[in-house]
């Protein structure tokens, strides 16, 4: 008998806690091997600071709530970790920690660098010979990870996009005749195009969604898309276009300036969509609309796929069920086994084969021009936005459940670590 | 036996469609009164180009499914008729147009400046002796218009916002310690703070939804709101702020309109967000994140307000039982009996009671500081989300409905009036 960790990681989505939910349900479900969960406040930092949520404080109501509520309820994190073959103080501190409150479990929420911390974590206990199984469960809009068909989390934020820029088009659609003719919506995606190109789920034989799409793995050509939206613009008399933030010219720099540095030392971006209408108004004096989803489309749990919720939940029940069953350093993968009908199981894949590789959208979910989405690609997309688990409402609002996050006693001295509280650099 | 003229006009909603059902509806409903309704294609672009709609040419399963779709279905237009007093070329040809096809009874529905098309046809029918009868009917999501408490529409772009915003707060709350600090969601409303106001709907106990909001109708402070924003970080960890797009400084210059050009020469377009994020970040450096909202407020029908489509409904349908009655230039209006539990009705408004006019929102829905709505504001929003009115879905998206927009025969030569098909004047 000993007890779990559990924390969440990086950006958060729509469903994350659906996993939080099914990683608790599965631990209470075998009381005889697992005894308590004890929730990381802030990931991993949670860790760190001896900063273990109680979860027998918050009511039954709010723990069912939680598969229907966005963000981390129990606080994310973008932490990195000191790698375990130079300085130590960071793994000596989390081993004392997980000793002081018998963890054995080690099971950690989210993307790539996240996956890289438990690859750390299950490094760190084995050089210093601490028992402690490490489970990683995929989590990120982005639908970067490799090894797995998908990423929880990412058919929410598809679904979102889909949507918005269907409804999108249908404004415009209206207005074009003496108004805008031109509207451009930014959706997230540093490195890869694959929430954008999702959108194109509303492109169909009468005209709506997007008319073009750009992504990161295709550089910007400004004279080709100008001449683009010239063409749709005189074809159909509107023009819906889809980009990434992550968008780069033909020199490989981002469009949208780079201000602030993360943790992880990756740019925050923000502001493609106003430089576009910009190349845009120059080039033709279209009246143009552009909005920026941002935070909108991976929190947007009201219109949460239900695909999305279903694998949440699966990865979770999957972890605490390789834990038991005693295998290290894996994530629970999902595998797609057949796209119409969709079918899909849950696999066990080695965390070292995830860490450190990005998955780009395969070149022929594009089209030859780069501006639209094959049928590869729409086959592949269409099953992830299936479904739809709305939450229950209050008021008119959706009932989200909020955790009281009381934390369980202290049993070590306070951790002055110098990285464990210092925010992500923010040069601003 | 006569026909009727519907038109749809100025920006568009999620549920004007509805209130287009029911006009048709109702027509259908008194087949000894009214033959047909001709649908102007593009409002009265449409009347002027002899651009009718012959809605017999849509299946019934398109009718039908016009109440959940958003967007003017029929197309929607910005265009300011001349001053029926002066020049009359215009209403030389609407006339002719109607008398051709025999239409008695015009419908416009739309915003303030529709209202004044309204009144401004209902003046020259009267001036030439053309027997027409003239109802406005209002849609908009500023919210704007006087003597309705409400205005269809913004019920549901009201209920997008605060669904937005309480969400959004969800994923920052998750995020602070590490990560982001301060998130900015821009909303509509160039003149009128009612978008901004209804987040506020998300603000609870817990401490969830906006902590300040920033109307045009009180002047951008920057030190008061920077002094704010700290306050708030300091106490709560986060800040969520809703901005209207049409926030102004303390000399009236809107925020947005103040382009900036970077480094490379590339000028930064407007958007509000964008503009309070730097100043946040140059006073804290916090990391911060913003989002636009745009179009995809006033299109979003996949979370249209209960609400918002019964009043959509009901004032279309009013307007025909008011043209059927007799009633000359009126508007539906919506008057609210009770707040909880809500009620209300319709009656009719002459519409020279509403053209001209500006509703604000009152100062004391805002509190003293000017940062929040109080429990009035409250009080007067929360009936206007109440309820969901989700579309049918196939295949993961909002089954949509689009008109075929096939056009009756003409009957008079082509119109060249040299203003009916130019764009609207307009701030691009």
């Amino acid at each position: 008998m000993a007890n779990a960790f559990y924390g969440q990681s990086g950006g958060v989505t729509a469903t994350i806690n659906a996993t939080a939910a099914a990683v608790i349900e599965a631990v209470r479900a075998q009381p005889r091997v697992i005894e308590k969960v004890f929730v990381g406040r802030n990931g991993i930092i949670g860790a760190l600071q001896e900063n273990l949520v109680d979860i027998t404080e918050e009511s039954e109501e709010t723990l069912a709530g939680l598969i229907h509520t966005p963000g981390a309820a129990f606080g994310s994190c973008r932490h990195k970790l000191q790698n375990p073959s130079a300085e130590h103080d960071e793994y000596q501190r989390l081993i004392e920690v997980f000793q002081a409150h018998d963890i054995r479990y080690f099971f950690y929420n989210g993307g790539g660098d996240s996956q890289d911390t438990t690859r750390k974590i299950a490094h760190a206990a084995e050089l210093v010979g601490y028992d402690l199984t490490c489970i990683g469960i995929p989590k990120t809009i982005d639908n970067n990870l490799p090894m797995t068909d998908c990423c929880p989390g990412f058919g929410s934020a598809a679904k979102y996009v889909a949507i918005s820029a269907l409804e999108a088009s249908f404004d415009v659609a209206s207005m074009h005749q003496t108004s805008t003719k031109v509207f451009v919506m930014e959706v997230m995606g540093r490195q890869n195009g694959w929430i954008a190109a999702a959108s194109s789920l509303a492109c169909d034989e009468r005209g709506l969604g997007p008319d073009i799409i750009l992504i990161p793995e295709i550089a910007y050509d400004k004279v080709a898309f100008l001449e683009k939206v010239k063409e749709v613009v005189a074809h159909k008399g509107f023009c819906v276009v889809v980009t990434a933030e992550g968008l780069r010219d033909q020199q490989g720099h981002y469009l949208s300036y780079i201000d602030t540095v993360d943790a992880f030392g990756h740019g925050q971006l923000g502001g493609v969509a106003p430089r576009l209408v910009d190349d845009i108004k120059t080039a033709f004096h279209y009246k143009c609309h552009w909005s920026v989803c941002d935070y909108l489309q991976r929190a947007a749990r009201h219109i949460a796929s239900q695909t999305d919720m279903d694998q949440a939940y699966a990865v979770g029940k999957a972890a605490v069920e390789y834990a038991i069953k005693g295998l290290q350093a894996v994530m629970p993968a999902i595998i797609r086994t057949q796209s119409v009908p969709y079918q899909w199981r849950i696999e066990p894949v080695h965390i070292s084969q995830v860490v450190g590789g990005e998955k780009n959208m395969p070149r022929h979910y594009m089209s030859k021009d780069g501006f639209s989405v094959t049928q590869a690609g729409r086959d592949y997309f269409a099953p992830l936005i299936a479904g739809e688990a709305y939450p229950p409402y209050r008021a008119g609002l959706p009932d989200y459940k909020k955790c009281r996050n009381r934390l369980v006693e202290r049993k070590l001295p306070e951790y002055f670590g110098k990285k464990c509280i210092q925010p992500a650099s923010e040069p601003a």
